[in-house]
């Protein structure tokens, strides 16, 4: 049986590392590869090197940047009283899509997990708590991900926050748009339930 | 709002031009990279630059080569007097992955398709009647696809080597392996029907 050249097979091991490419994408990718003009190719290599050179986290907020302050804590029109704390850099894409928070943001770089070994010191915590001493700040939003390490992560916040004079809140869990109610499970309805409004 | 770094945006608008990589994908894959090591990213960006550079098509068949000649021609072990016919490439490593053909192959770099332009010249055609009149062929397999571009190149290629020595054929067309033969569509039940064979 002949197998592929050398070069892509190397290609082909490469690819089949990146999350949710599987040998057929790998595959089917690397041949788009050798088709695509030689420009296009050196490009797209380029652009890989280049993220990794110039990518770094902002000093402030643990934010990605290509420079020593992100663009968002540069920003002179966003609310700097309200700091909305998430675990990962692209957490803080996802709510920037929705245009509806004007804050500034602080990344922990992870959940605590102990099962993992995941224990505060091993998140950007101190650095929050530093910041709310030095910053004006007087409320911080945790939109760490509904799972339990989230939750933990959240619970563990809030405690140590309410010992300062900094507002903890929490983003609010319930129903997601367009569902229906009859197909929700159990955790996420007891959560709308909770958490309900008056109207 | 804020958007991806340059460096970031870059990247991920290389990556969704890939096939079957949407933009949710290809933000995916572009955290990925940033998140891997030094040297697995530069594996990656590297091993994209050496398949351009490395990879030819074998003068004989239009094969995948590192090489002027590809493996497979090289190889004294497979059966000189047969030549499978295929669209691309790719389909030689399908072919070569079920163990089931030990001839060589003939790369024609596409289907003829007369509405997109694409006549007998554009095609690798004239090479395979080259080598029918060099080499020492005792039958042509046709395995185009089984899309209408794919028959009108079988039908084209079978009259024409109706005038030579050489006897064509054409890969078998049926229910695949595994299916219930009530969900198979008509056009397959047909063919299964029309190529039936006795026991």
């Amino acid at each position: 049986m002949q197998n592929y050249t050398r070069s892509m097979s190397c290609l082909i091991q490469a690819l089949k590392r990146m999350p949710g490419l599987g040998p057929k994408s790998a595959e089917r990718i690397a041949f788009h590869i050798l088709r695509i003009s030689q420009k296009d190719a050196k490009a797209l290599a380029f652009s890989i090197l280049k993220v990794k050179e110039k990518i770094k986290f902002c000093s402030r907020c643990g934010n990605l940047s290509e420079e020593d302050i992100c663009d968002i804590c540069k920003d002179s029109n966003r609310d700097r009283s309200i700091i909305c704390v998430v675990e990962q850099p692209n957490d803080i894409l996802a709510i920037e899509k929705t245009f509806a928070f004007k804050g500034l943001y602080h990344v922990l770089g992870g959940a605590l997990s102990p099962l993992d070994g995941i224990e505060p010191q091993n998140l950007r915590i101190k650095e929050l708590f530093d910041r709310l001493k030095k910053e004006r700040i007087k409320e911080v939003i945790i939109a760490t991900d509904s799972d339990s390490d989230g939750e933990t992560t959240a619970l563990y916040l809030a405690n140590r926050l309410k010992k300062t004079q900094v507002k903890a809140t929490r983003i609010a869990f319930g129903l997601p748009a367009g569902t229906n109610l009859e197909y929700a499970d159990e955790v996420t309805l007891s959560n709308a339930i909770e958490g309900r409004r008056q109207l």
